[in-house]
C-alpha cells in the first residue's frame, strides 16, 4: 500500500511525523520562494508546501512541471500550520508522479466552470472528481446500506432473481429482447413474479435490490431504461402493513443519511427534511378531485398524468400515498377489494415531485389470478410457471417496488435522474 | 398483520397466552380422540393439538379436511407440553385456511423422497419448503450481508454499473446480444471497465455485488450463464494488497456464517472449516509442475484445465492463490511484471474444488494499455470510452471478482451450482 493516510486522517498533532499521501494535483501555485501543491484525495485536500531554500531541487522540478489532475504520491513530514486547510501542511521529501494528466482536461473539475450534463456523463471519470458528484454517490452508498439495515431488522431475507426471463412480468411490450442461445428471451422489468414465488416457498419476507429494464421510449428527467429497484414481498401482511414498512423505511433512510452523510449533504448544500410518519393516505377519488380543482381534465379510471401528480403533490406538500386505485389500471396481480371489486388494494407512494413506489396486496387465489390474467388480455399459458405456485398453498401477501434513483434524487433535490446514476442508460445513451 | 408470533418466538412460559401462528400444514395426524396438526413456518414447526372432547366441531372439521401444504392461520392458547417439539403446543380456538393446496403435490417436501434437481428447480416454490433448500438461501443472505460488512469496514463504497453495454469487457465472443431500441447492445460480462473508470474518478475503493452474464455453452456443475459477482477495485494498491483483502474477506465470511448461521449449517449437516490466512501462494510455474507430476500434459503458457485444478487442489488441500501467470493468457488490463513482462501481476484464488476469484494489479498507463488491447487483436476504438480515463490522471490500482455462487457452494460442499441459485439460467433453463 502506497498511502499511509487519507487527508482526513492527518492532524496537526502529528507534527514532525512522516506520512505518504496519494491523490490528484488539485492546484499548483508557484510564488517563487514558496510553491504550494494542493493534493486532493477521496476525503479532502492536503497542502504540500515547498520552500525553495530548503527543498531538494529535483522535488521542486517535479512539482513545477506537474500538470493539474496528475496523480501523485507525496512522502514528507507533517508540519502544524494554522493557515493551511486542516491546520497542517506537508513538507515533502519525495514526490512521485504515478499517473500523468494531459492538457487540456476534457472538463473543468473545480466547479468554477459549468459543464452541461452530457459533457459530464461522457467524462464521468472526470466529473466524479467534482465534490458535488462524489457526494451524490457517497449518499447513494449510504442509502443502500441503510435500506439493507432497516429491512434486515424487519426480518427480510435478501434474494437474487434472474434478469434474463422468458416472459414479460406484466405482459407489457416495453421489453428489451435478448438472443439467448437459439431462443428469444427478455430483460426483466421487475422481480415481481419471482418474489411472489418465494411467498409460496415460505421465505415469508424477502427483498431484492437490483437492476430492472424497461424499453420505454420516454425521454424525461425522471425515467431511465435501466434503473435500480428496491423490492420487498411479505406473507400474511396486507397493503396497509407494507405501507407502514415503506413509510418507516423512508424515514429511516432519511435519518440515517442525515446522521452519517452530513459532510456530503453540506457539500451539496441541502438539508433534507426527515419525513413525518404516517404519510397521508389520499384516495384515488380524492386525488382526481384535487387534480380537477387544479383545472385538469381527468375521468375516473384514468391514470394520473404528470401534471395531476404535480398538482396533488403541491396540495399535500410532503410524502403521501395514493390508495384505492381503479382495478382496471393496475396490474393483474393486484387484489381487488372483496366488497367493491372495481377498486383495489394498490397504492402508490409519492414524493410531491413524483411517484417513488408502487405496491399492493396481491391476489393469492389461483382462480382469481387466472381470470385476472385472462381479463387483461394476456395469455395464461405464458404464466404457467408462476400460476402453478398458487395451487399448492399460497399465503396472502403484499409488497412494493421502490425506485432507488428517485428516492435519492428527491431526497437531494436533484433535477435530472441521470445525475444519480454512474452510467445512465436512456434512449440515446449506451456508453460509457 | 395476521401472525402474532413465529414458531420460535413462542415459549412454554407463555402458557395460557393467546397467539396466532401462520404457516403450512406440514403434517396432520388424526388419532380419533386427539388430532395433531403440525404447522410449519419459516422458523420451525408448531404442534397444534385438538382434543375431540373439548374442541369446537367446526374447527375439528376444518383440520380433518385440510390437505397437506395448505396455508393456515391458527389462533389459540399456548399450552406447556414437554412432549411437544419446542415444549409447547397450541390448543386452537380458530383455524382459517388461507391458501388451499391441491393434491397430489408436484414434489415431496419432507425430504423422505428424493427429487431430482430438475424437478426441484421446476417447482422451486415447493423445493424452498424443504429445510435444506431454505438453509442454503438463508446462508446466501448471510454471506452477502457479511461481504458488505467487511468491505464497508475496509472503506469500500458500493457502486452500481450498467448491465446493458455497447462493448464487450474483454473482447470475447461470449456475449448475449440485446436489441436496444434501434441498436445492438450486450449484457455485461463483468463490471471490470466501469469499476476501473471509478479509479480515475477518485472513488479510491469501490465494490459491486451484481449480475454478470456469459453466453458460454458449457454445461457443467460449476457454470451458470447468469451469475452473481462480488467485485472490488482499489487505488494505490497492488496485486498483493488486494489478495490480502480477499483472503481476509473469505475468512470473515466463513466466521460470520459459523457465528450467525449455525442453525442452517446444522440443517445441512455441514461444518465449514474457517480457512487460515494467509492462503498459500503457488506460482503458475509450480502449479503446472504439480499438474505434470500428476500426469497432466500441460505446456508453459497453457491455461489450467479442470483436471489440473483438481490435482493442484488436492496437493494444496485448502484455499490458495495461483500467482505470476503468463501474460498472454490473461486479459489486456492485467499488469505485466516490469522486469519480466512474459508473466503478470494476476492471481486466481482457488478452493481445492475450483476457482473462486480472479484478480490482478491493472495496467494504469495509457500507452501500455493501448498496446495491450491492440496486441490481443482487439480494436482500440471500441474501448475509447475506457481508454480516455487513462489519459487524465489514472492511479495505480488493483482488484478482483469473486463468484458469489462458488463461494457459497464450496463453503457448503454443494455439488451443483444450480442448487445455490433460486432460478438458475443455463444453456437449457430459462424458466421459471
Amino acid at each position: 500500500m502506497i498511502r499511509t493516510h487519507y487527508s482526513t486522517q492527518i492532524t496537526p498533532e502529528m507534527n514532525g511525523g512522516s506520512v505518504t499521501v496519494c491523490g490528484w494535483a488539485h492546484e499548483i501555485r508557484d510564488l517563487g520562494g514558496i510553491t504550494f501543491l494542493v493534493v486532493r484525495d477521496r476525503e479532502g485536500l492536503i497542502q504540500v508546501t515547498l520552500f525553495k531554500k530548503t527543498i531538494d531541487k529535483n522535488v521542486l522540478d517535479i512539482v513545477r512541471n506537474l500538470s493539474r489532475e496528475s496523480v501523485v504520491a507525496v512522502t514528507g513530514n507533517v508540519k502544524k500550520e494554522a493557515k493551511a486547510p486542516n491546520g497542517y501542511e506537508i513538507v515533502p521529501a519525495a514526490v512521485a508522479v504515478l499517473g500523468k494528466a494531459e492538457s487540456p482536461l476534457p472538463m473543468d473539475t473545480t466547479g468554477k466552470v459549468d459543464a452541461d450534463l452530457d459533457t459530464r456523463l461522457d467524462a464521468r471519470f472526470m466529473d466524479m472528481r467534482r465534490p458535488g458528484t462524489q457526494a451524490i454517490f457517497r449518499i447513494r452508498h449510504l442509502i443502500q446500506k441503510s435500506v439493507r439495515e432497516f429491512l434486515g431488522g424487519e426480518g427480510f431475507i435478501e434474494i437474487t432473481t434472474p434478469k434474463v426471463v422468458a416472459t414479460a412480468t406484466e405482459g407489457g411490450t416495453a421489453l428489451f429482447p435478448i438472443t439467448y442461445f437459439e431462443r428469444e428471451a427478455f430483460l426483466n422489468q421487475s422481480p415481481q413474479l419471482f418474489k411472489q414465488l418465494m411467498m409460496s416457498g415460505g421465505l415469508d419476507r424477502v427483498f431484492e435490490i437490483g437492476p430492472i429494464f424497461r424499453a420505454e421510449e420516454h425521454d424525461t428527467r425522471k425515467h431511465l431504461n435501466e434503473a435500480t429497484s428496491i423490492d420487498i414481498e411479505a406473507s400474511f401482511l396486507d397493503n396497509e402493513d407494507v405501507m407502514v414498512i415503506l413509510e418507516n423505511l423512508v424515514k429511516y433512510v432519511y435519518s440515517s443519511v442525515a446522521e452519517n452523510g452530513e459532510r456530503y449533504l453540506k457539500t451539496l448544500g441541502v438539508e433534507p427534511k426527515i419525513p413525518k410518519t404516517p404519510f397521508a393516505r389520499v384516495t384515488y377519488d380524492k386525488a382526481i378531485s384535487i387534480a380537477r380543482d387544479n383545472g385538469e381534465k381527468i375521468e375516473w379510471g384514468d391514470d394520473l398524468t404528470t401534471e395531476s401528480e404535480h398538482s396533488i403533490g403541491e396540495t399535500v406538500g410532503e410524502h403521501y400515498f395514493i390508495v384505492d386505485w381503479p382495478t382496471k389500471i393496475k396490474p393483474f396481480y393486484v387484489m381487488p377489494y372483496e366488497n367493491k371489486p372495481e377498486i383495489c388494494r394498490a397504492f402508490d407512494m409519492m414524493h410531491p415531485r413524483m411517484e417513488l413506489s408502487s405496491g399492493a396486496q396481491r391476489v393469492h387465489s389461483y382462480e382469481l389470478l387466472h381470470s385476472r390474467i385472462t381479463e387483461q388480455g394476456l395469455n395464461a399459458d405464458g404464466f404457467e410457471f408462476y400460476l402453478k405456485a398458487f395451487r399448492y398453498g399460497m399465503p396472502p401477501h403484499a409488497g412494493w417496488g421502490l425506485g432507488a434513483e428517485r428516492l435519492l434524487m428527491t431526497m437531494l433535490g436533484v433535477e435530472n435522474i441521470r445525475e444519480v446514476v454512474l452510467f445512465p442508460r436512456d434512449r440515446k445513451r449506451l456508453s460509457p
